[in-house]
């Protein structure tokens, strides 16, 4: 029995708990006791989440159990909290988080993936309830990735860095030397096609909020690979496009803010352009003339990665990830992340929350 | 020479104004004295355009020149001559109008398309300078039609029903039972979208304006087969895909008005719906939350004929300008428009500028 059970060395002694073995299987497998973030009803986070005890899980024949490494807290999973995400996990004692990335502590009997102990996993796609320490879930669930990379690159592979790249490829047809525009370019999302575009010989017109430090987010992008940041009210003139230069008029724009800074990627395209909106920081509609429809052909689409993932894209998104992740390993994809143990919960929460102000990204880390 | 020049017997009379011929061709043609709508530069319509003998103009060798028996007055003529539509004929002495049909009155030596004089011709594509009472155009321009319809179904076929039929077709693959959605229903565009869609068994969904008279409009309309009519006010309800009864949830819809009868049409659509805008009749944008893009899927187009047009679809096009005509033929898409003489540019032109209040749509009619 205990042969079935691969476990990593270091982490055997974990599996200390064993709960009394159903009579119809007496080799089941379980989950070691862990900790979850919890809710029952749909409100703000910070009072309807709760950090507690779960109890161990069977993992069945064909179960991988993992010990979650790091977890990011992304602004969809505030929102599927709050309840105004139109894909949520089901209530009561849902389990929050989307995403992350852990390491396999034991595999059901049957499994016949390639996945042993100590294996680097990401659920891809991914699924509810990563903001836990130990999970246990199917076998396809999982997929293996490096373990060579910083872990919170790989747990945050998938939302932001994947939504970059399928935005670059899904809507318009690129090709070296042409460029793109974006909004919300600080963004990570942003940050990820400021990168990736380059990568692929794409020049990327980036704009930024005007605020205190926007000389310094320029510079920080331009050091990523921007050919062009300008804040929104440097844009504000007749002809914008003088302010190209030598870059081309992009033929797709990406808008993740509306209201003006929407209208702004809108007056940069070139006619029969795409505009594609994945967010909406401002809270602001998009709201477009009836000539840049007519006489400009502009395109408005919108991108919604958890669409995406659902549309049996599961082989595609595995190999882009892989992809993503050895860019990251040869220094090409980098963005910045604050790490916080799983144990200060709270305050990872409310920096997510902005109650400290502007904070990078947080990941809750180690079980 | 004269076996050259067929004519019309009843037209023959007025090539009795015979210019010097040049030196080097003895057998040139000349169209006869014409009168023209010119206008020098843009402005208001009622200002700027004036009618005016043309001299006769040379046929040349492969040159068609055909007697004009009817034009309509189009929004997009009004707004060429005021200058705020993107193609424009060249200034100064610029002739208005940009559809109609003529009778061929007499062809160059050389002309090998079957034209022969009597002929209906349309300018297909169509072409600047429809508003003069003889034309002459190279061969190719001109479109021959049948002429067992009404001329001035003849005259307008281009323009409006080839919008309604190449946006039936060109966005979104509809098939029989499927629903779209429109605003500005009462426009000629509007009734042929009601009326081809019928013919390929395609349900409408039909918004117009509030305003007395309306119940009679939704008559009207229903009587061309529209399957539903909703004034905006009826439709300002939180479920209004109630209102839909047994029809399906419409996949694609037509704009021509913006602001909130473009946000009713977004709101009826189906997940991964398309809104083809043509039109701004209430000269307000479109406004689109961040939710219709990333979570409904919603895409936004445009439509413009003359792009499509200019895109060497001069043969798909005049297929199609023959299969309207079949149908208007054949009782099958009928619209109301008033004929006015040629003589009396000034009363259709106030007309059609609104100064007689809501009217038909105008045509010149007679040389």
């Amino acid at each position: 029995m205990a042969s079935a059970l691969r476990l990593l060395p270091s982490t055997a002694t974990r599996l200390r708990f064993r709960p009394r073995l159903p009579l119809s299987t007496a080799a089941s497998l379980f989950s070691p006791p862990s900790k979850a973030v919890l809710y029952d009803q749909h409100g703000p986070p910070d009072q309807v989440l709760r950090v507690e005890d779960v109890p161990p899980v069977e993992l069945g024949e064909r179960g991988v159990c993992v010990k979650m490494l790091a977890a990011p807290i992304n602004p969809s999973d505030i929102n599927r909290v709050q309840g105004v995400y139109p894909v949520r996990p089901p209530l009561p004692a849902a389990v929050a988080g989307y995403e992350g990335v852990g390491q396999v502590h034991a595999v059901g009997p049957a499994v016949t993936r390639p996945l042993s102990p100590g294996d680097w996993v990401i659920p891809s796609p991914p699924s509810f309830g990563t903001w836990q320490t130990y999970i246990v879930k199917p076998e396809d669930v999982w997929h293996k990735v490096r373990d060579d990379v910083p872990v919170e690159y790989a747990a945050t592979v998938t939302v932001n860095p994947l939504t970059a790249l399928r935005m670059l490829q899904d809507f318009v047809k690129l090709k070296p030397g042409d460029a793109i525009v974006q909004n919300g370019s600080t963004s990570i999302v942003g940050q990820c096609v400021i990168q990736l575009a380059k990568v692929q010989g794409i020049r990327t017109i980036n704009i930024i909020r005007d605020r205190p430090g926007s000389e310094e987010a320029k510079e920080k992008l331009k050091q990523l690979g921007a050919d062009e940041v300008f804040t929104e009210s440097q844009l504000d003139v007749k002809n914008v496009k003088s302010l190209l230069g030598a870059l081309p008029e992009p033929a797709l724009g990406f808008n993740c803010v509306g209201g003006n800074a929407a209208s702004l990627i809108l007056k940069l395209l070139r006619q029969g352009g795409t505009m594609v909106t994945y967010g909406g920081m401002s809270k602001k509609p998009v709201i477009v003339s009836t000539s840049s429809f007519i006489f400009k052909d502009l395109s408005l689409r919108g991108f919604w990665l958890q669409k995406w993932m659902n549309s049996d894209k599961s082989e595609e998104c595995r190999t882009m990830i892989d992809y993503l992740l050895g860019l990251v390993h040869e220094g090409k994809l980098k963005y910045e992340m604050e790490l916080t143990p799983f144990s200060e919960f709270n305050l990872a929460l409310d920096k997510a929350l902005g109650k400290h102000g502007s904070q990078p990204k947080q990941l809750l880390v180690g079980g």
